[in-house]
């Protein structure tokens, strides 16, 4: 599911540029973007204004029309979506499940992808003994689509001294061997072959019983990837003493979510931290965008880093079929960061600008 | 609701041993409860034989007989559980779900208390930047009986390709303010007294609401205690960069697993963790024991460490009215690690030895 079909000519490209830092890093992802796609491969943007700013504006949060346009996009590049913590005039959670979170759903982003790696430069909150045992590159490979993200549950009494409120978590066969597989596949491209699958299978049973039925199932057709499980609380272990015993892990939506916040802060930051919402059959546009948030304190300074985001367009350009592309924005990126002189501050496009021309040349 | 009251006279105390290293260091912590108690405080002890070792000889997990003497006792002090990883004739999740989650639920321990700090000597996985920020000394009130813990769920055309299994985190009002109170009581008797409810409202919106609502219905009645609130992802990227920002934290029986075990991580490990899983009603004993599990790999050697058993005992004391008795055996803890040569290893029994020591001069 991963052998990306390769686009050329026009490509149809939805940009979101969203609020705060959005817009700037997304202004450097897509000058990158353009420097690095192959001469054949053209991209036809079309923005569109999403975001606590809209919905303050407008009390819109993702119209059905916006949707099916966005729909029709062959894919997408999102900065950062969400407001001023605590503004009283938008109500939490309201843009992550009415836009983030609805995205991934009617997508179908089954495979939330986050690389993890410590970058040259990168300040890690690690000891110098645990970053010594060698390189950390792993890959989280986050379902997207299930799992306790959807919204399945209620509440009773809401409100009393009696109010009982559920979650429920949903886990189908369909939509765990999905996942599992294009973990497979990504772990078998990859030098170390090695996946993990990361669950709480003692306690969450119903739920722990398919995903290791169907890891064991599918992973008897992948004899050269190597594999293993953690419960989720000793990940927290070794992602903190032994990262580098990760390779490709594979878990719920939930889980991932942790994880890869985890995974970000040990490589040195959610700064540089790039993913993908992928839907890896096609049916409709995947997603990229950088983990970082909106960060409105910074917002309008042009002091963002736009690396996460340049990353980002990296995943995007290796999903259209373009690896060579994508190694390019890597390569640069890496090159950007070694040569970075530690208490020098750059503006936005500066970053940008850097990083297109060691691209270009 | 942590007012103890204070336990004199004979203290029926229940000890389960356990498996692996369970009984050694299940030994040292009763060496230095007995050396730490006042006077006027005598434990009869009584132990139970429960875990691998009895289910693979019996089949039996936790006879009725046995949870009925046990719910007898005053107090209960556990080694640690678990047989050798893989064991075919041990299914996963066995015990944990057939004693320990049992224990848990069936004597009520709503709190899950977890302690974490970095002590002297510990080799946390965090950088010295992040350590020279200031001393790490907080305490996790992990909710224990219900949440996602509880079982719920099921599933439905199991091992077919149309499986479907449900995981369902059940929230009471009752449930989450009587933890949500009691974290307040904690946070109100630290010098720092602030507390941060950790969860993930933006997505698991029916708990969220009722654990965001009790929150600060309790909360009015604490106005000395300072309040907070993170979302469990951003927690991972605190706990790393900046743990040092947490006083007292509440959270729900997941997120507590996984928050309790990077707490450990970061400050050095499991060997050192030390919890107990409190009645604060007192309507049945409290448990306490260290995090770590049975190390099959190391038992019988007497290499294991005790530490996290003994200070699991000063818990004990502290829950039955003596926190004077249990800053003894804190304080004799801190002056044995300080002491502690790098390289030399000593035995388990010297450890005991050598706190129970410090402990009665
Ligand atoms: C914003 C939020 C809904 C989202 C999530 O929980 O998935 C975010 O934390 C992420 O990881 O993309
Ligand atoms: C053994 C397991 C059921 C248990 C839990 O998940 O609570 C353990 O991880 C713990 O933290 O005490």
């Amino acid at each position: 599911s991963v052998a990306a079909p390769v686009s050329t000519g026009q490509v149809a490209l939805g940009v979101i540029p969203g609020d705060g830092i959005g817009p700037e890093v997304t202004a450097e992802a897509l000058k990158v973007l353009e420097a690095a796609a192959p001469a054949d491969l053209k991209f036809a943007q079309t923005r569109y204004d999403l975001g606590a700013e809209r919905y303050l504006r407008t009390a819109e949060v993702l119209p059905d029309s916006v949707l099916e346009e966005i729909r029709k996009q062959d894919v997408l590049l999102l900065g950062a979506v969400g407001g001023k913590p605590n503004d009283p005039n938008l109500p939490p959670g309201i843009l992550e499940r009415g836009l983030l979170l609805k995205l991934r759903f009617e997508l179908d982003h089954y495979v939330n992808l986050r690389p993890s790696r410590i970058y040259p430069g990168a300040v890690s909150p690690l000891s110098d003994e645990v970053l010594a045992k060698g390189e950390v590159d792993f890959v989280v490979v986050r379902e997207g689509t299930e799992g306790p993200y959807t919204g399945n549950g209620g509440a009773l009494r809401v409100g009393t001294p009696a109010e009982v409120a559920t979650e429920v978590s949903v886990n189908t066969a369909y939509g765990v061997e999905r996942v599992i597989r294009d973990a497979f596949e990504r772990a078998r491209k990859r030098p170390r072959k090695k996946l993990t699958l990361v669950h709480k299978t003692n306690v969450l049973v119903h739920a722990g019983q398919v995903w290791w039925r169907l890891f064991q199932e599918v992973a008897a057709e992948y004899p050269d990837v190597t594999t293993d499980y953690s419960h989720i609380d000793a990940v927290m272990i070794y992602l903190t003493t032994d990262p580098q015993r990760f390779d490709v892990i594979v878990t719920d939506n939930l889980f991932g979510d942790i994880v890869t916040d985890l995974a970000a802060a040990i490589s040195g930051g959610i700064g540089l931290a790039a993913s993908g919402n992928v839907n890896p059959d096609r049916t409709a546009p995947s997603m990229f965008e950088p983990v970082h948030g909106s960060a409105p304190d910074i917002a309008g300074q042009l002091i963002a880093d736009p690396t996460a985001a340049i990353l980002s367009g990296a995943l995007l350009l290796d999903h259209l079929g373009h690896p060579e592309a994508a190694a390019k924005i890597e390569a640069a990126v890496l090159a950007d960061l070694e040569a970075r002189v530690p208490g020098q501050q750059r503006r936005t496009p500066e970053v940008g600008d850097a990083i297109a021309a060691r691209v270009a040349g």
